[in-house]
C-alpha cells in the first residue's frame, strides 16, 4: 500500500490545474448533495508521517468546499474533563450533524499508533485497541457516518529534503517544528506502525487511503479525490459481518420470559419501609461521599412499563445524594439536532465524570423497546443495537463506571389501577396521555421486547435487576439495596 | 426580610394539605402554559443556611411538576475545564431551553457569599462580583429567562434543634453532614452575608424570596408559592434601568462614519506579500506555541461585507497554527435549540479554553448587523446588545483572553466585481446567493449598522480593526500584523 508513496511521485503543473478545476466542482456538488439529503455525515481522519503536510488538509477542504459545513475536530493530549470519561467520549461528543463534514486530527488512531511505534509494542494493548476502534467505526458507519482515513506518506529522503528546503528560508523555516525534526529519526518505526495499524483497521466502510505527500500538487489532488470518492459512495454502509450479523442472529432466537418470573406479590409494610429506607439511604450517602468513589462514577438506568413508579423510585435515590453530585436525564423523543447524529450520541454526552452520578429515566434502551415496537427503528437498526449497547456499557465499565440497570415490573391490572388513579388526581393526570393507553394495548409486544433486551444485555459489567413494582415501597427498597450493594462491593 | 424566617414559623397539617392540593394543580398548569408558549425558561436559584433543607427543593419540584421538563443544575468547585474559561461560562453552558425549568445549586452566588462570609470581606471583590451578577441576571431576564432566588432560612436554635433531631436516629443521622455541623458555628456570619448579598442583588426581574425553613410543611408551601408566582409573572421583564436604558440612549446618537475613512487604495504587490506573509506567519506560529500563551487564549472575530475575503484571510491565519489549537466557527442563522436560549448562549459554548484559539467567521455581532437590518431583532433587543456584548467581551478579556475583531472593508464596486467573478467561476458560484444581492441593495443600512457597532463596541480590551480589503493581499497581511502585534505585546 505504501509502495507508490515511497517512490515520491509528482504531478506536473498543467495536469494539476486541469484536475483541480474538475475536482473542485465535483466536490462542491457532492457536498451539496450530502447537505440536501442530510442522511450522512463525513469524517475525514488525518494521520501519517509528520512533516508530510497533513495540516494543509484543513485549508484545502475549507477552500475547495463550502467551509460553513466543515468543522475541524482536532484533539491533543486528553484534558482532565476528557480523562474523566471513557477514551472515546471526546470523539462521540464532537460528531458532526448529518450533512456536515469533520476533519479529524489526533483521532482514535493516535494512541494506537503511539503504541505500535514503541520500541516494543505491547501486543495485547494493540489488539484491544484495534478491536475497540473497529467497533467504534462499525457503529458510526452503520449510523450514517461516512468515514475515510488518510495516511500522508513520503520517503525518508523526501521528508529530510522537505525539512531542509523549508528551513533554508526564514519565511518558511517556522513550518518545521522541533517535533518534526525529532520524528525524522523515528521515521522507520512510524512507517512500520502505520503499516501495521492500517492493515488491522482497513475496511470497506472505513477505508484507509495512502496519500503520496512529497509533492504538494499530487498530495492536494489525491486528498480531494479520496474525499470525493467517499462522498460519492452511496447505498447502505457495509458494516463488518463479525459485528453486525452475529448480533442479528442472536436477536432472532427466543428469549426466556423473565418478566413472567417476577414475584409480583412481594410487599413491604409502611413501618419497615420507613426504617429500612432511611438506613439504606444513609449507606448510599456514605458510599457516594467516600474518597474511593471520587475515582469511580455511577450510571443508573431506569426502565419499565408506564406507571411502574420510576420517578418516585428515583426521588428516593436522589434524596440521599448531594445535588452537585448527580444529574437526572429524563429521556423522551430525540430533538432534531440529536436525530442528526448516531442514536447513542445524546447519551455519550450525558455521561458522568468521575465522582459523579448520572440517572437515566428511560435511556438508550428506547432503541430496542419503544423504537422497535413502534417501528421507529428498522429491524436491522434495533437488532444491531444490542451489541452496540453492550459495547457502549463495556466502555463505561472499563473506565471505572458502576453501571446498574433496573426494570421496574408491574402487572397489567396494577397498571390499569394506577392509570385510573392518575386520571382522577388533579395533579397527576398530566402523567397519563393517549400514548399510555395505546402502549398498554401493546403490552405483550413491549414485554417481548423487554425479554429480548434482558436476555441480550444483562452482562456482568452492567447487570439488569428486574424488580417487582406492584408494591412501590418494595421496589424502592430493592433498588436502593442493589445500588448500595454494588457500591459497597466496588469501593 | 429575615424577620419572619428568624421566628421559625410553622404550618399546621390541615392548612398544609389544603394548600398543597391547590398549589400543585396551579404549578402544573403554569408549567404547561410555559411549555406551550415556549417563550420563557425558569431558573430557580437555591441558597441559604446549610441544613435548612435546600436539597429537598429538587425532589419537591420534580414531584409536584412534570419532571421531564425540569433539570437540576448543580455546581461544585470549578473543574479544570471550567477554570480554563471565564467564571460564568459554566452557567451559560447549562442554560435550559425555553419552556423548561432549571434548579440551580452552587450558583453564581456561591463565590459572592463565600467572600461576604469571610472574617474580613474585601469590599472591592464584593462590589465587582455584585456588578457582574447584576449584569448577568439583567441579560438573562431581558432574554426571556425568568429568575427567582430562594434563600432558605431558620434561626440558629432551630438549626441546632434540627441537627439534634436528625442525629438522634440512625435512619436520619446521615442527613447531617460534617459540613452542616461546622456551619452551625458560622451561622451569624452566613446570615450577615446573606443579608448583604440579598440587599445588593434583589430586583424585580430577579427577586429574592426568603423561605422560612424550620418547619418542613411551611418550607414546602413557600417554595411552591415562590415558583408559582414567578411562572405567573408575565409581561416584558423589567430590566434594571442603569443597564438597559443607558445602552439605548447611546444607540440613538449619530456614529462617525468610520467605514468612509478607510484607505481603500492600499495595495501590496505579490513578491512583498509572499515574503511578509511568511515572516508574519512564523511569528504567529512562535507566539501561539509559546509557554506564555498556554495561560492565555485568543478570540478572533471576522466581520465585513459579503465577498470581503474573510475565508481567505482566516486560512492565512490558520496556516500558521497547529490544527489541535484552533476552532473555526462559521456563524449562520441559529438552529432551533439555539433560538431557545439567550442569543449569546451559542457563542459562550464555543469559547476556547486556555492555550487555544477560537476563530469566528461572523459572530455575535450578527445581532447588531444582519438581525438589526433585517428586522430579526427588535430595536430594544439590538440596542441593548451593544452593552451585553461589551460585557461579554470584557469577561473574556478579564479571564486572560486576547480578543481581536476585524472588519474587512470593501467598496461597492469591488463587491460587485467579486460577485460577478463568483457567478462565473464553476467552483465559487456556491458562494453567491440571492441573499447576497438583496443585502447589497441595503448597502447603506448595513454600513450605518456597522458604524454604530464600531462606535459602541471598539473597546481597549477588545478592539476593532477596520482593514481595507479591496486588495486581499493587503488585508491578509494587515490582519496578521495586528494579531502578531497583540500576541507579542500580551505575552
Amino acid at each position: 500500500m505504501f509502495a507508490e508513496a515511497q517512490s515520491d511521485p509528482t504531478l506536473a503543473k498543467e495536469a494539476y490545474e486541469a484536475q483541480e478545476a474538475r475536482l473542485r466542482v465535483a466536490l462542491l456538488k457532492a457536498q451539496y448533495r450530502q447537505l440536501q439529503q442530510a442522511d450522512r455525515s463525513l469524517l475525514v481522519v488525518v494521520a501519517g508521517i509528520d512533516g508530510a503536510g497533513k495540516g494543509a488538509t484543513i485549508n484545502l477542504l475549507n477552500e475547495w468546499m463550502d467551509p460553513r459545513h466543515i468543522q475541524t475536530l482536532a484533539f491533543g493530549p486528553p484534558e482532565p474533563d476528557e480523562r474523566a470519561r471513557p477514551p472515546l467520549w471526546r470523539y462521540w461528543n464532537e460528531l458532526p450533524a448529518k450533512g456536515r463534514t469533520g476533519i479529524v486530527f489526533g483521532s482514535w488512531y493516535a494512541p494506537l499508533l503511539r503504541e505500535a511505534a514503541r520500541k516494543k509494542p505491547r501486543q495485547r494493548h494493540i489488539e484491544s485497541q484495534v478491536a475497540a476502534v473497529r467497533r467504534f467505526e462499525a457503529v458510526l458507519a452503520a449510523e450514517g457516518v461516512q468515514l475515510v482515513k488518510l495516511w500522508y506518506h513520503l520517503s525518508a529522503r523526501a521528508q529530510a529534503e522537505r525539512a531542509r528546503r523549508l528551513l533554508a528560508s526564514p519565511e518558511t523555516a517556522w513550518q518545521v517544528t522541533r517535533a518534526d525534526r525529532k520524528v525524522q529519526k523515528k521515521y522507520d518505526r512510524l512507517c512500520d506502525a502505520g503499516r501495521l495499524v492500517i492493515g488491522l483497521t482497513d475496511g470497506a466502510h472505513a477505508p484507509w487511503v495512502v496519500i503520496p505527500s512529497a509533492d504538494d500538487r499530487l498530495r492536494t489532488i489525491r486528498t480531494g479525490e479520496a474525499v470525493l470518492q467517499t462522498l460519492q459512495r452511496r447505498g447502505p454502509a457495509r458494516v463488518p459481518h463479525a459485528f453486525a450479523e452475529a448480533a442479528s442472529r442472536r436477536a432472532s432466537g427466543h428469549s426466556p420470559d423473565r418478566l413472567a418470573h417476577v414475584d409480583y406479590e412481594a410487599r413491604l409494610d409502611k413501618d419497615d419501609y420507613e426504617s429500612v429506607l432511611g438506613l439504606l439511604q444513609g449507606r448510599l450517602a456514605q458510599a457516594a461521599r467516600s474518597d474511593a468513589f471520587a475515582q469511580r462514577s455511577l450510571v443508573l438506568v431506569f426502565e419499565g412499563q408506564d406507571a411502574a413508579g420510576k420517578g418516585g423510585t428515583i426521588r428516593r435515590v436522589t434524596h440521599a445524594l448531594d445535588a452537585r453530585q448527580f444529574d437526572i436525564s429524563p429521556i423522551s423523543a430525540p430533538a432534531p439536532h440529536e436525530l442528526a447524529r448516531p442514536y447513542l450520541w445524546r447519551f455519550w454526552r450525558r455521561l458522568p465524570r468521575q465522582g459523579r452520578i448520572a440517572i437515566f429515566d428511560r435511556s438508550w434502551y428506547g432503541r430496542v423497546l419503544v423504537e422497535r415496537v413502534e417501528g421507529l427503528a428498522a429491524p436491522a437498526q434495533w437488532r444491531r443495537a444490542y451489541t452496540e449497547i453492550n459495547d457502549f456499557e463495556s466502555q463505561l465499565a472499563g473506565h471505572g463506571a458502576i453501571v446498574l440497570k433496573f426494570w421496574l415490573a408491574i402487572t397489567p391490572d396494577v397498571q390499569l389501577q394506577r392509570f385510573r388513579e392518575r386520571q382522577q388526581s388533579p395533579f397527576k393526570h398530566f402523567k397519563i396521555t393517549p400514548d399510555d393507553w395505546r402502549n398498554r394495548k401493546k403490552w405483550h409486544e413491549y414485554a417481548a421486547a423487554a425479554n429480548d433486551m434482558l436476555a441480550r444485555t444483562d452482562t456482568p459489567q452492567a447487570p439488569w435487576h428486574v424488580v417487582s413494582s406492584n408494591d412501590k415501597r418494595y421496589a424502592r427498597v430493592q433498588v436502593l439495596r442493589h445500588i448500595v450493594a454494588a457500591l459497597e462491593d466496588a469501593l
